[in-house]
């Protein structure tokens, strides 16, 4: 085994379980661990404490007239159960079919230290970087960044850099370096719908009183037309249309085909906006999703009764140039407007993150693209993402930096879930990649 | 106290809790007890096994010539929890407010055991009754009444009657005199739709797939016209009309009125099918009720899946002359019709009971009407119930005898619930009740 990999079992070891207050003592190991290494490759390193998670920053010597890089990783990882079905201990990596399995191999500690390996291998080659380097690694991804944006508020001058890089995303396929330019964003709420004041028997009360599950239904079914767009007044008003590349570039992309899509989600057959494909619905339209639904008697068998109450958790998925907080206010104008009588509706807001767009065609972004067909041996694809990360808004905001999503995960990388998996071959492109990106993003 | 409040305290002191086997002795012995106090009273008394408790059945000598009248009621009751909800002990009846307080005390041994001490009374003062009499007391009514049908079929010849009268449901107000003529019947059945093969990022999957909530909702909304008229084709086919004197004599019925209806279930509003009365819609009109509703995340906060499947329970109550079966068919025909693209759709048919109506102007009607007149010294009204009692039909269906409705019930005596209570003064009624109702059957 090469002493990369050994290095990657030796993070991989730590249970750093971030949600869970049990493994505290384990998330500060991995942190104190990844000092020590930073420390080793001559890099100036601090642990900062936050009310949680140390974040962890490490440079080289800054030095003025370079590119100033910003490399953002996470040290968590998400929990493992169910246990039993890992086929391999979560927190003892084997390596088998070519890939490395455990807890964080993918998500995020291989690609994460591919990166800190990369810089590792630069120094001993060449003994400095082309660029001023700055890795923020944090603790806190999977609890959702809680001290991230008042830690980057609190250390602005320390952080500010030109732009950002950071693979914590999808590739399409094996061996298809991808590169990422836009995230959807996101705004959520649930709603309840209140009628009678306590669950009513069926028999005696059952077409007398509006019964809210009923009501329910029909205010979600309000939310969509037949067709499958989004029925709320104003929903497209500032949707920004998908530019021509991207609907050309997105039909030859590997794996992200209508059939891709149908085949992965196992679904029983395609449906949303007419007119788009499945990967520009998923990337580049907005979506109403019901996230959750929930009324009455759920058990076994039949209680017939009519619920006191019903509850439904909506999100929907934002693009440019929608604002969160505007569409939240019209889909609250909706459901209030095509509330059925007979029911009291509550609205409740959730988290919101806005849609993020950069151009791969920037020099930053031409600079990325370089150093993935350098590292991978294949020309790299343009792709958005369908999912929302925060953070990489956060960084536009407080650091004014664009974002380069270099992506190492595989659909089948089990992130969240048993069996995480990542390729030893992306681990190794990573550390290629690390080293081809700075070396193209000093030029 | 007298002596016969001293009978129902004894019998109310037994937990027979029939749905839970830790209380099978107690069912058991309560079983004993009454047997004991029928053949006290010189009946011919036999305790008949079934595989689960015991049911009663209690004679006195017939005599070819006379009206058979059975009287049924059940000795079973129904689990106490949340037992800190209850003021006193569920099995230890006290009287305050002029109330019995007790588990059992109105569902059912409270208006159970006043035909029995009518009875008692009668033989007691006249030395014999006006009809052969037919006690038939099972332990299994909480529990859906699983082997009473086959009893009857049984034991046909020994169960063979003219009438049946049963005091197991509601009076429309205190005082007011109650005579229930019908009963809606039921069909309930289950439904799943199924999308992706598991919960997705709705993410990196929104917007390209079915969500099987949001096509629950619409396929639950299709149910009903926006007016609360249920939409499914043909569903209102068989639906016999009303009775004009029917409708007249509702108006007046205290206790029913819109406003009884809203105060009672705390609802924000009425609801319901246009052109009918709260009433006339729970007593005489079909429905179709959603009675849970289950779809992806219901915990706190969010969670943003695209859920893998939605399900939903649906009951209808329907009225004369609508067939069960007939119906649940209509039903499934309409969701595989109106079931949105994208997703497979399961369906589960539940359990049914016809409606039942009789003719409250029949003889054996006027005689109950007239016994209840006499016992409260006040004029009967005359109500169908909302409710589906399926052993009433069981009794048409078998024995071929009409069942006359003399409920004792008082909307607040928290029947299933707890702090059930009976008031005295409907204890020694339904003592009365029983001693004019033989009387009059046997005119």
């Amino acid at each position: 085994m090469t002493a990369e990999l050994n290095t990657l079992f030796e993070f991989l070891r730590f249970p750093s379980v971030s949600t869970d207050s049990a493994h505290s003592g384990d998330v500060r190991a991995c942190a104190e661990w990844l000092v020590n290494q930073l420390r080793k490759m001559n890099l100036t390193v601090d642990l900062h404490e936050t009310p949680k998670h140390p974040v962890v920053v490490a440079k080289n010597t800054h030095v003025a007239g370079r590119r100033t890089v910003m490399i953002y990783g996470h040290y968590d990882v998400q929990p493992v159960d169910p246990l039993e079905l890992w086929n391999s201990d979560p927190f003892e990596p084997v390596i088998h079919d070519g890939k490395i399995w455990a807890r964080g191999a993918t998500d995020n500690k291989g690609q994460m230290l591919a990166h800190v390996l990369g810089v590792e291998k630069t120094l001993r080659e060449v003994g400095e970087l082309p660029v001023n380097l700055t890795f923020l690694f944090e603790g806190e991804e999977e609890i959702g960044s809680p001290h991230l944006a008042p830690f980057l508020l609190h250390h602005y001058d320390d952080l500010r850099c030109d732009v950002v890089a950071i693979s914590d995303t999808g590739m399409v396929a094996p061996g298809v370096p991808t590169l990422g330019y836009g995230l959807r964003g996101i705004t959520c709420c649930e709603v309840v719908l209140r009628g009678p004041k306590r669950d009513l028997h069926s028999g005696l009360f059952g077409g007398a009183v509006a019964n809210p599950a009923s009501a329910m239904a029909r205010l979600v079914a309000s939310l969509h037309a037949l067709d499958g767009r989004v029925a709320i007044d104003g929903f497209y008003d500032h949707v920004r249309d998908l530019a021509l590349w991207e609907r050309e570039m997105w039909q030859h992309i590997p794996g992200v085909s209508d059939a891709d899509f149908l085949a992965v989600t196992g679904s029983h057959g395609l449906f949303g906006e007419p007119g788009y494909s499945s990967s520009e619905r998923t990337w580049a339209r907005p979506t109403a999703e019901v996230n959750g639904l929930t009324s009455g008697y759920q058990g076994e068998g039949s209680k017939t009764v009519l619920p006191a109450e019903a509850r439904v958790k909506l999100s929907f998925r934002l693009v440019p140039d929608q604002s969160p907080k505007e569409i939240l206010a019209k889909v609250q104008n909706h459901l209030e407007w095509h509330c059925p009588p007979g029911v009291e509706l509550e609205f409740i807001a959730g988290h919101d993150g806005k849609p993020y767009l950069t151009d791969p065609h920037s020099p930053f972004g031409i600079a990325a693209q370089q150093a993935l067909r350098t590292s991978f041996q294949a020309e790299p694809v343009l792709i958005r993402e369908g999912g929302s990360i925060p953070i990489v808004q956060t960084f536009h905001d407080i650091l004014g930096a664009d974002s380069l999503l270099l992506g190492l995960a595989l659909s089948d990388a089990q992130i969240h879930a048993p069996n995480e998996n990542f390729p030893v071959e992306n681990f190794e492109a990573g550390i290629r990649l690390n080293q081809a990106l700075l070396a193209e993003l000093a030029k």
